[in-house]
């Protein structure tokens, strides 16, 4: 029963739960000054990005998550023109927020380059956004580059991070939300990935929405979608505006998408926002 | 990195993933003429009922699969009054099936009486449903009670069947589709379970709509929803109808529902219909 070490596995003791991806070589170890970085070559899910231990993405199944992360909330902003993304080294949120063609700057801020060096290596299907000339790319703290951010100077902040735990504890905390509002236009909109809905409802999601209610956000919704190497298979995305209604998007803008998607269209995007019974208690506002 | 034999692992070698919850103790373990019965308790997700060394539930997770196998197809059809449930030996179908004023029978047909009885001792929760007298169970073959069923005879077929190999082959079969055409009345539905979105599209979900149309079925739906202990997280029902429209249900019905549901609504159900892109060179009927 025991899995021999052919097998790459992640654990999560909190939730007495595991998911396991067969390996068929290492390509890549590092520790970088941030986190430890490896790559594997899987037997059926493409190469695999850990850090820290941590599943981040494989080729065959990151679709769902970068999808899901970037695209409703740039088909709910009106007219997202700069966006920032914190976090998001390997990539993958990039290329899906210049698919949009709004966009006329995007701002890609994590803290560790090595990151975006080994996804270049490894990934580079999902750097290719790096060439595009509306895309800037900065290796600094995130927190920092926010607080540093003039006031109104962003439509959409999409917080790509790991789990708020290590490097990214902060991206969750509220001195990072009330600087986010700041730098958000009137219109402007957070999306934050916000942890399992099965796991994490009453921890890791109950705090995200206070922080974010105390940082004067007026409407928060929770996105659900699945991503096989997260805990449970099962993911959020957490939106905030300052009064829009995050229940609507630009539907008729997301059924003519002129770029291609992999999971999301205008139908997914209606049904990621359906609450589930059981998170209804904390999903309010729709 | 190798998980010890505290976790108790499925691994899918197919698809090089593999998941595995951690376990107090076990609590039973049997070979009935059909298969290995086990049953753990685990350290987070309550008890683990395990078929053939594949996760059949947790009682922490069962939910979704119960309630999206079951209530879906229910408020398609216009009024369920004899359902069929083949297979669901635990009895978590029967239970929810139940919940539905308008069913005045449920017969369950499991092939495995001990599965029914391991679960009333260990899953009590699940087996309610055997007292209600509107309920009839059976313990014999499905394919040869579908066979010998009289004609026009059931408003909904539930297949709450283990995955297409062993017992549940036949299924998923030409010649138990074609018999659940004969027994289902002109405006009646079959749902089966057909496994994972984005693990067996190519296969198991491309036959299954094949073998449902040779059946005779005109239209084929499939909706998609998290399972947490199925491989990848995520998990399908497929529902066939001889002519209605099952992208239409009965929503003021699901939204004012007098039983209670963890993850199922009306919002939930119109959501579960959403065609990943990926998925729309199949899933042609919406």
């Amino acid at each position: 029963m025991p899995l021999d070490d052919t097998w790459f596995t992640e654990s999560l003791e909190s939730q007495g739960s595991a998911f396991s991806l067969k390996i068929a070589r290492k390509l890549h170890e590092e520790q970088s000054p941030f986190q430890r970085i490896e790559v594997y070559e899987t037997t059926h899910w493409g190469r695999l990005l850990v850090l820290d231990g941590a599943v981040m993405l494989t080729q065959r199944d990151n679709f769902t998550y970068h999808e899901m992360m970037a695209h409703p909330v740039l088909f709910t902003h009106p007219n997202p023109r700069d966006v920032l993304i914190i976090g998001g080294g390997d990539c993958g949120m990039l290329r899906e927020v210049l698919k949009h063609d709004s966009v006329r700057r995007a701002v890609q801020v994590d803290i560790d380059e090595r990151v975006t060096r080994v996804a270049e290596q490894f990934f580079p299907e999902l750097t290719e956004g790096i060439k595009d000339p509306r895309a800037q790319l900065l290796f600094e703290d995130g927190l920092r580059y926010l607080k540093e951010a003039p006031a109104a100077s962003f439509d959409v902040i999409i917080v790509d991070s790991t789990d708020p735990v290590g490097p990214a504890a902060g991206l969750f905390g509220p001195e990072f939300m009330r600087d986010a509002y700041r730098a958000l236009r009137l219109d402007g909109l957070i999306v934050q990935q916000s942890e399992s809905p099965i796991l994490h409802l009453d921890t890791i999601l109950t705090e995200l929405y206070a922080v974010m209610r105390d940082a004067g956000f007026a409407k928060v919704v929770t996105l659900t979608y699945p991503v096989v190497g997260y805990p449970s298979g099962w993911w959020s995305a957490t939106m905030a505006s300052k009064g829009a209604d995050l229940t609507k998007f630009r539907e008729q803008d997301a059924l003519n998408k002129r770029f291609e998607t992999h999971y999301y269209n205008a139908a997914i995007h209606r049904g990621a926002l359906a609450v589930p019974e059981f998170c209804k208690k904390l999903f309010t506002d729709q």
